[in-house]
């Protein structure tokens, strides 16, 4: 039985772990493959820092192109990152009828839809267990395991440092910038960590997973995402009052024609199973028409979840490769990728609870006066704490919402803050119940 | 395209599941698979009553076999449980040429091992996802998602009954037999439901689950299992007390060229995630050598979500039919699967902590004399709850141990047990705290 041949491109973090999946388990690997498998060819800009683990140096090229090129390659790992290149190498490989692993989520966000369907044209195999949810097999899921149910709705925690920094604000009670440095401090964090922080890694995330689930591309632009640098320890202690935590979820709900996609802090009763999700911890909750509710939960990130995920694609395709097999499972898990994209609900059109805090003068009309602005939006109030507690010289006034239209919550936000006895900016946070 | 033909063996709430699912969601498999998924014939002795579904009555037949022989059938379902005739209509199937999707585990459990090699001799694939964890995609997920790792702990909540059961004793301070009476009463449990309660069903699962992660036939007569029946509120309120929740784990530890399997009563902290997992759900906690610690929760029985799982079956095997692929995953992963049985450790064997609540006289010296029969059997003790609190006439004296052997536990309970101090059998609950 001839050996299945390897070639990687990028041999950062991720590519060393790989290389150690591949050869501390390599007799795991076989057995399970049928063959052995075994990296020929590493291309790296740089080919001479200490990695930790032993490579013998013949492998490696600084050009991508010898990986690309050569015929006795079976698959090609990308593990670049970044767009362009590695949009261009990928394209590359497929063309060259190669099989393709790839972790890279920002480009199956930004150009999936090109990468899917060039993976159709070419016949060939694209694989990107890694790119969601790290050591967590929610990608080969939805694609196999889940596939006769039609998902109503996805509610994932999907970036691990900001989980993280959420988790030591709520449980230590730090400050979001005594927690992200705590988190810098313990390499959980880069410093700034901002696309961790702000939403986008997560949106990239969704994403991916949204395109599978509903069998069209979703543009990443389209979905509405804002991060967690903004939330307060007073909100985080406000929300628990209420029942409620916060975590920065990533949500999509099928409308039918369109979607609801978006990524936010998002209050979820303390009792939900994705609550009980703290420190660097990934999980995606989701509801199929059959399967009803399920949860899949580890570590999203790290050298060793990610190469994990991404040997297992390599063993899938090794396997196929091994047996002479031809027509892989599409991307999308649906046969044919449609060329539209499906629509995305605008933010403005969502209907939610919404928690508000509104920092007001101490004066007794002051309830009635928001009361008033919110009722005149459609806004009903379900409960507030008012407790006279002084924030930076304001009393806070704390609601949650019965379900409304966001469009109507900022309104009225607007013109409460335009009042003379609103001395702050109000704090939206939206809420999800279900 | 020509249509995929799939034949029903065994009608009953799961056969009707799977109809519904294949009807309802038709559209959506067949745009998955590529052509469409079409029951052709419906085997059950009973083919009149209402099963809340319209079928037409042509697709049935009280004979088996019109199943197994017709040559236009593709996949036969085998839904009929037992043993005896289940293992014949599957052996009959492979032998012609046909895939097979079983629901089940009890068989697989106890003739799996020439189940496994009747698929890899025909050249068959044998699918069998909701033998475990219902709607839960956890054997897909071990064949392929996590296949690059070793795995070296599963523990899993794998029987709903029982952990409902469980969930009402915890939360609503409810005895066994009056959790039991409430769960029959809501269609959770059969009466009596022994198979459920007293281990062996999720014992069942458990031989599914470590024979494909080790990729050896394990035999289910071996594996130690006891029930939760001898359960009582005083020891879950006891455990609550240590920090601790009681669960039916189904547990196995990968201990080189043995394995450690075994149901029963479990101890676990209440911040484990497998804690939190309540009522009817299921969920399978692993650890892996690079993936690290993931749980996959749901639903694991009933009609809808087993029915999700078979169809996704139904779907992977119509995918390869369509695209003309040989050579499946092998059911246990590895490629080959062994003839010989790993071998499982006696449970005399095990090292763990003990949770021990001995009846004894109300008298000063009772502890001196417990701690003494300990200390000579090599059992040290963690913690003691001795409150004075009556029971039955005696005052309970509740112990936790550090890491202890099973076989000198129960020569120190059997000792303990003669003494004249000693009112009623004590009562040993096994402690995990990793």
């Amino acid at each position: 039985m001839r050996q299945i041949k390897i070639g990687i491109i990028g041999f950062g973090t991720v590519g060393s772990g790989i290389y150690e999946v591949l050869t501390t388990n390599r007799e795991l690997i076989s057995s399970r493959v049928g063959t052995d498998v075994d990296v020929k060819r590493i291309a790296d800009l740089d080919t001479h820092s200490d990695r930790g683990i032993s490579v013998d140096r013949e492998l490696f090229t600084v050009n991508a192109m010898d990986v690309i090129d050569d015929p006795e390659i079976d698959i090609v790992v990308e593990l670049i990152g970044g767009l362009d290149k590695a949009r261009e190498y990928i394209l590359k490989a497929m063309e060259r009828g190669k099989d393709v692993v790839t972790a890279n989520k920002a480009l199956l966000a930004e150009h999936g839809n090109e990468i899917y369907q060039a993976a159709e044209h070419y016949g060939v195999s694209l694989a990107f267990e890694a790119s969601v949810g790290g050591g967590i097999p929610i990608i080969g899921a939805l694609r196999c395991g889940l596939s006769a149910n039609h998902i109503q709705t996805i509610m994932g925690i999907l970036n691990g440092t900001s989980n993280y920094i959420l988790t030591m604000m709520t449980k230590k009670g730090l400050s979001y910038s005594q927690a992200v440095q705590e988190a810098v401090n313990l390499g959980i964090a880069e410093s700034p960590p901002t696309l961790d922080v702000d939403g986008t890694d997560a949106a990239h995330k969704l994403t991916i997973l949204t395109s599978i689930v509903f069998g069209y591309p979703v543009s990443f632009r389209d979905i509405y995402k804002t991060g967690i640098d903004e939330l307060t320890p007073d909100d985080i202690r406000f929300a628990d009052e209420f029942g409620y935590s916060i975590k920065l979820l990533a949500i999509a709900r099928n409308l039918g024609d369109h979607l609801d996609a978006r990524v936010h802090p998002t209050m979820i009763p303390k009792d939900h199973i994705l609550a009980n999700v703290n420190g660097a911890y990934n999980a995606i909750y989701l509801e199929g028409d059959f399967l009803g509710p399920n949860l899949y939960y580890g570590l999203g990130a790290g050298k060793k979840p990610t190469g994990s995920a991404v040997v297992s694609d390599i063993m899938d395709l090794a396997r196929k490769v091994r047996l002479g097999q031809k027509g892989p499972i599409p991307a999308l898990a649906y046969v044919s990728s449609p060329e539209r994209e499906i629509e995305i609900q605008p933010i403005e059109e969502l209907t939610c609870g919404y928690y508000l805090r509104v920092s007001a003068l101490d004066s007794p009309g002051v309830l009635s006066k928001i009361a008033g602005i919110l009722g005149e939006n459609d806004i009903s109030i379900y409960s507030v704490i008012q407790e006279g507690r002084d924030i930076k010289g304001s009393v806070p006034v704390v609601m949650l919402t019965h379900e409304a239209r966001e469009r109507n919550v900022k309104k009225a936000i607007s013109l409460m803050d335009k009042l003379d006895i609103i001395l702050d900016k109000t704090v939206m946070i939206r809420v999800e119940n279900n």
